[in-house]
């Protein structure tokens, strides 16, 4: 069960909407491409890669911060990630008026890198991850700045929460929801939402093959963790599930399905033909699953389908 | 004055919306590229290029056929096109249950023949554009096959138009729309849409400096041809304007823009940075008059950017 109802969610939402893209929905024609590589009665693309930032990691780092007051948020925050959360945490620092110092990898796409400079944000760079965590721990500790989790925790899956909200307002019709994990906050979040408005509706989540923690924490019931990530969809690869956002997930999500990279890589061709979308593998991983393991599961269902940055 | 009304359109509207995508609305953040490359006060994103074939196109076709009997229509249609219209063509016959036989060039995109042929077409290959239109009205008069116009006449610039009506409904707020001219059916449609809607709102078409054939019509007050297409933007290259949409134009548009090959380039990699958008250079004409010729004259407006396919 859990800790937050959906009237709380829609607290959420009414706080961070002015602050984030109303992301659209494309409803596929009956003889697009996608709607003819699945069985579903019906399909709807919530793009949320058009968000600000480029991903649904704003709705997760503004809903943290909502939680805090100016007073508390005077001495800024501080995350750590190679891209798209760093990025998100730059803005939602910018729209609270806090700095951020976010600690990135070297080898982190420098694109990102100047899109946190450009909006204010100080970078520090880490060799690699674990110096990059002891970095942000000492960052936290010294400078009193709050810590913005990337995926874990009330305040992120509130944020993600508001995303599964949003998409039902605008699809209603919608009563399967398919949803990517990496490392399950955008999960977790979606699927409570949406069990909470439709308590009938599946939610299926999908992982690459390459890349299942989430499946592997499903089959032994308990958060576990991976090897190695071995996928084309990096974004996806977290190396642990988490115990707060692997509770959700294990109550609000039906089935985990696994998908290939050359189901990734077909999925992101039919995304290009029929709405010129350019997705990266993880973006694309709903779909995969809607054209791939889950064809013959949905048919007659109205799904939805989110298009991840 | 335009020999049709909103109600007119709005009747079109109801009769082709099951055949057609509502196609999403993206309302861009403050913060995002295209935002801070302009100087509106709000702009929305039209993504009519995740139509289903690709553009606009359907929404003429399926209005011209809308005018026939399945009777009249029992000999099928014909239509003469590079691209996207012999697309549109192929799915409106498709839709209406009667066969397409559509003229393309030789050297026309093999996808575009392929996806022609996947909606049932029958297509004939011309070796250049004199010959094409030889044989599609041969076509016409032999086998009786309605011939469905690219871009002039009253039922293609009411389907444009519901393009217009659409986006309104969906965006209320705009007052100032942009839209891109090739032809100039598309800008015929939607310009007199949104005028009837809202006559205080302005227009603005966009064209080219290397296919500006509706520019020089406006300015010698009828249509004008140009001796050749020089621009990326290879849809846009009509090679003359025509008297219909024309007529409409000049009614229903406030003034005509130019721009050229390298602000094309810079919008579509606005297009991609903020909406992950792959746009052909035609579809990006909208967004580069807004941020580079119109950039001055849209500050305190709410635009509405047409993204054509």
């Amino acid at each position: 069960m859990a800790d937050f109802t959906l009237q709380d969610v829609k607290q959420v939402y009414d706080r961070i909407r002015r602050d984030i893209v109303v992301t659209p929905v494309l409803a596929c024609h009956p003889a697009s491409e996608i709607a003819k590589a699945s069985s579903a009665a019906s399909v709807a693309l919530k793009l949320e890669l058009m968000q600000i930032g480029g991903s649904f990691k704003i709705r997760g780092a503004l809903s943290v911060l909502a939680n805090f007051s100016d007073e508390q948020l005077r001495r800024g925050v501080t995350a750590v990630s190679a891209g798209n959360h760093a990025i998100a945490v730059s803005i939602a620092a910018k729209s609270r008026g806090v700095s951020a110092k976010v600690v990135m990898l070297k080898r982190s796409n420098p694109a990102r890198v100047d899109a946190c400079r450009s909006y204010g944000a100080e970078i520090v760079q880490a060799d690699d991850v674990h110096e990059a965590f002891r970095l942000v721990d000492a960052i936290a500790e010294k400078e009193k700045r709050i810590f913005v989790h990337p995926y874990e925790g009330r305040g992120t899956a509130l944020g993600t929460a508001t995303l599964g909200y949003e998409f039902l307002q605008q699809a209603p019709d919608v009563d399967t929801v398919i949803v990517p994990i990496g490392g399950g906050g955008l999960a977790a979040g979606v699927a409570t939402a949406v069990k909470m408005m439709k308590p009938g509706a599946r939610v299926y989540g999908v992982e690459p093959f390459g890349a299942d923690s989430m499946y592997r924490s499903f089959a032994k019931g308990s958060p576990q963790g991976i090897e190695k990530v071995d996928t084309i969809a990096d974004s996806l690869g977290a190396p642990s599930a988490q115990p707060y956002s692997f509770a959700l997930c294990r109550d609000a999500i039906d089935e985990i399905v696994r998908v290939s990279d050359d189901e990734l890589r077909a999925a992101m061709r039919l995304l290009f033909r029929d709405a010129k979308l350019a997705v990266e593998p993880a973006g694309a991983a709903a779909t995969a699953a809607l054209c791939g393991p889950l064809k013959e599961l949905l048919k007659d269902r109205h799904v939805g389908v989110i298009v991840c940055g």
